[in-house]
């Protein structure tokens, strides 16, 4: 069995709504970077990684200079052995960061494609721990006035979210601490509500915050701080009293490791577009189990549903304000506070290609 | 003061005898990718980064697409802020790996654009420490013969060399011993000899290999295994006996934190192409004066030679085997095992356009 032909493609996609964090301000599109594998199968996988504004065009390089001469005549079903060639081969410019995320994209669709002639739902070919997990609403929110925070919380209760997060890291906490209030009002007090910081605090800034939302009954508080100080990390939820989240920002198992066994964090955040695709996702899940952790997730929710429902450690799936909605053929289904996973084999996420079209960026 | 426009150019540059090392191979090419400011005030600033093959195509996409278009119109003089900012720019595809490299070749050029209009020298526009550090000429040699390694060794000694670093992580451990030995008699028993993994092997293989080369009076031993494990590298010093090296696979301030305070690496070796340029290079530096260490370097020796010569805590530097010689006006100068910091302004590296030419990677 060979990989025939590989193909990638690269968008810049309008948000709806401008959403707003501590960290990377007001968010007006994010980018988007396809793969497709032909296997000489007659299947196909499709793998995708996306970006918050920046370094797209230089993914799809690495995908088209870099990585797919190393892919392409190469035997589809030796993931791992893939896997570590294209780890070694952009080694002296990775280790993460970029390099991980054009890995990522060509690791989804290898799994893509595994699943689709096994003709099984990534869910049940990766473990089939459940066939649904429980979801939460990542609010990007931060700019947003208290009034239309709680509209969008109430919006979230009547898709079926039964969890919330929102963003914090305003000028002054005094600021947090009000909206935060307000969030826990409109949502009443059973409802887990998460609360997400985008790094923008000093570690004493971050104890201090921690304090001052704990009477809100915060599921967790994630990135406090820079994901680089590890040692930071540990001091805030020992001295902060709230359970940390971490791992959007974490490109490679090694970074999880050193944080899960260093920094203290209680819930694990791996996004498979950007840590290595589903192989490392995987390992890191593995690796929170070995700490007696949960895993969650950041990002790319049609993708993440079935890796939580996968393994048996899975927490919260994040339902991402980057939604594909508008250009996927089945968006990802919510009951009761429960995300679906697809039956469709492989991840089962299919493009609408002439919506995504008017979206595309040229060389 | 403001930058007028931003120029890269991309070369993919033959090597003129193929290198080989344990974790690259045979490398017959390295890629470079040059930066050029136009000041308004008539001056201009060059940088440059390089690579040992693979994401040279994505380096220039981000500095063309996500770095020129926030430097074009900014004040050159304000590095620290321009810094920053490219940082959290490329943040969420960042924190290291490729990005840094892009950063790299654009803070190197705001430095040369300072050192430039003040009419200084690197080495004494930063520091000024000395004009002249000691050197070491780095052999890429894992698979010459015996003969040509001593004849690479002595040809060093003809250049002036009065230190010299040698590849080992070769099939079978005795093989390195046997290479080093003769390598080690070439010299004479007084002369600096280094050795270089490039993370070959694991923990235990390493703390093997340090016991059976101690014998030959090592002075360092680089990148024993994988930059990922800090807790392996303590181990290794413990354990094997030698000072240990690392630093070319580290790219932010962070990571060498992380590896200075729990890793046990005597011999800190950042890369000013890749760790984030100047402004990153000098704060690794003052992190390991602060854990009283030395720094040593990585590559591109033109630059790094005003680096070493302008702090105080320099060890040796490295002569690399990616030589510009063929396509820069005044190649380093070795005396007496001295690398001679020169009194250009800038970095005062003057590539030779017609020379790099025929090597250009069209887009």
């Amino acid at each position: 069995m060979r990989i025939e032909k590989i193909r990638s493609d690269y968008y810049r996609i309008p948000l709806p709504v401008a959403l707003s964090d501590s960290t990377h301000g007001t968010m007006t599109h994010f980018e988007l970077v396809i793969v497709r594998l032909e296997c000489d199968s007659g299947h196909e996988g499709l793998g995708y990684t996306y970006t918050v504004g920046s370094g797209g065009a230089a993914i799809q390089s690495l995908i088209e200079r870099d990585l797919a001469p190393l892919l392409e005549g190469a035997d589809p079903r030796r993931i791992e052995e893939l896997w570590e060639r294209m780890w070694w081969r952009l080694h002296y410019v990775g280790r993460g960061g970029l390099t991980s995320f054009a890995i990522s994209a060509c690791d989804i669709a290898l799994w893509d494609l595994r699943g689709v002639q096994a003709g099984e739902p990534w869910w049940r070919l990766l473990g089939g721990s459940r066939d649904r997990v429980p979801a939460y609403a990542g609010g990007i929110d931060l700019f947003f006035s208290i009034d239309e925070l709680c509209a969008q919380a109430e919006g979230f209760l009547a898709k079926g979210f039964r969890a919330i997060k929102s963003k914090v890291g305003r000028e002054r906490l005094a600021e947090d601490v009000t909206r935060i209030a307000a969030v826990r009002e409109t949502i009443g007090p059973d409802m887990p509500l998460m609360v997400d910081a985008n790094m923008r605090w000093s570690v004493e800034q971050a104890i201090r915050a921690a304090r001052a939302l704990a009477p809100y009954d915060i599921t967790w508080l994630e990135e406090p701080t820079i994901p680089d100080d590890i040692a930071g990390h540990a001091r805030i939820a020992r001295e902060g009293g709230l359970p940390l989240a971490t791992g959007e920002n974490l490109h490679t198992l090694y970074e999880f490791r050193h944080m899960i066994a260093y920094g203290a964090i209680a819930f694990p955040e791996p996004d498979v577009a950007n840590i290595g695709g589903v192989t490392a996702w995987l390992k890191v899940a593995h690796l929170a189990q070995a700490h007696n952790l949960p895993v969650t997730s950041h990002g790319v929710h049609d993708l993440h549903v079935h890796l939580l429902a996968a393994v048996p450690n899975a927490s919260y799936l994040e339902a991402h304000g980057f939604g594909l909605e508008a250009f996927i053929e089945a968006p990802l289904r919510i009951e009761e506070g429960m995300a679906l996973a697809p039956n469709r084999p492989g991840h089962g996420v299919a493009f609408d290609w002439a919506a995504l079209e008017p979206h595309r960026v040229k060389g």
